[in-house]
C-alpha cells in the first residue's frame, strides 16, 4: 500500500501526537478509580485546559463549542489527598531509552512543583520508559536538581539517574501503577 | 426598544446564564493569586471539562477544536494545600434572597465533597447571597446535614442558616475574600 501524503494522514499523525501518553493517562486513571473505590486516597486527573474563542446554542441548554484551542496547563495534571497529606504530580512518557529530556516538563509545573514542596506537599512524575516498558517515581527534589542545572550540565535526565535515585513503579493488574506504595516510603523516610 | 425572540437572543440569554458567577469565579481567582505571591497557599481553579469532538490542524503545532461540549464536573472546582491540609471547595452564587437551592449543587461534588472530608481534607463551600452582597464559607458538615434531609425536608438551605452555622467572609480589596482566615478556625476549633 502506498500512502500518499494528504491531509488526512497529516491530522492522524497529529492526533496520534497527540495522544503520546494517552495508555499511561489511561492506567494512572484505572489506578486513581481504584483508590478512590477502596477509600485509599481520592486522586484526580485536572481537565484539559481549553481556551474557549467561540460557541453557538443549536438546542437550548447545550452549548456546543465551535472554536477553542488548547492551552498549556499551569499546574500539573494530578492532584488529591492521601493519608492526609496534598498529593501533586505529573506523568511522563519518553520514547528514548537513555534519558527523559527537560523540554519533556514546561517551566511553570517545575515552578508549580516547588512550591507545592515547600507548602509541605508530596510532588514527583511518574515517568515511562517506554523502550524499556518501566515506570518510575521521580521525587521532585530530584527533578530540581536536574532542573536547576540544565543549562550548565545537561538537558535530560539520564535513564541511569532513573535507576538510582528514583523508585521503579510494578505494573500489576489492580491497580495498574500502585505509586501510592512508593508515596509511602517517601513518607515514612521523610524524603 | 422591542425585543424580538430571535436566535442571538437566546444565544445571548443563554451564555449570560453560563457566565453566572463568573464575579465570584474572579474574586476567588484573584485571592488564590494573592495566596501564592504571597506564599500563603497553593490553591487552583480546575480548568473547565470539555468533551472533544472533533479537532482539525489548519497549521502545525496548533490544533484547532471545531466540536466540544461542555462536561458536568465530576468534582469541586477549587483544590490546594494551606498549611500541609488539603483544601477543595466548590463556589456558588444564588439569586435567592431567602435561601440557596441544593439543586445549584451536583449530587457527585457532594460525594467528592464527603469523600476528602473522610480523607482528613478541608472542604466546603463559597457561597454568594446577590441580593444581600455577603459571602459565606459553608464547611462541608453544614451542606451534608441538609443535603443528606433535602427528600423529606426541603430543598434549600435558607439564609437564616447560614447566619448560624455558616462563616461570612468580608470583601476587601487585597486578598479579595480572605476565606483562608475562615479556614484558620476551622482548624484551630477543629471543625
Amino acid at each position: 500500500m502506498i500512502n500518499y501524503p494528504n491531509k488526512k494522514k497529516i491530522a492522524k499523525k497529529n492526533i496520534s501526537h497527540a495522544n503520546l501518553g494517552m495508555t499511561l493517562e489511561k492506567d494512572i486513571d484505572l489506578t486513581n478509580e481504584y483508590y478512590l473505590l477502596e477509600n485509599i486516597a481520592v486522586i484526580h486527573k485536572k481537565p484539559t485546559p481549553v481556551q474557549v474563542v467561540d460557541v453557538s446554542y443549536p438546542a437550548r441548554n447545550k452549548a456546543k463549542i465551535t472554536e477553542a484551542y488548547y492551552k498549556t496547563p499551569s499546574t500539573t495534571d494530578y492532584n488529591g489527598i492521601y493519608k492526609g497529606k496534598y498529593i501533586d504530580f505529573d506523568a511522563k512518557e519518553t520514547n528514548s531509552a537513555t534519558s527523559m529530556p527537560l523540554s519533556n516538563i514546561h517551566p511553570h509545573q517545575v515552578e508549580h512543583l516547588r512550591k507545592i514542596s515547600n507548602a509541605g506537599g508530596i510532588g514527583f512524575l511518574i515517568v515511562h520508559f517506554k523502550k524499556h516498558n518501566k515506570y518510575f517515581l521521580l521525587p521532585s527534589r530530584v527533578l530540581f536538581q536536574f532542573w536547576d542545572n540544565k543549562e550548565t550540565l545537561r538537558k535530560s535526565i539520564p535513564y541511569q539517574a532513573f535507576l538510582e535515585f528514583a523508585y521503579e513503579i510494578k505494573f500489576s493488574l489492580n491497580p495498574r501503577l500502585d505509586y501510592l506504595k512508593i508515596v509511602d516510603l517517601l513518607i515514612d523516610n521523610n524524603i
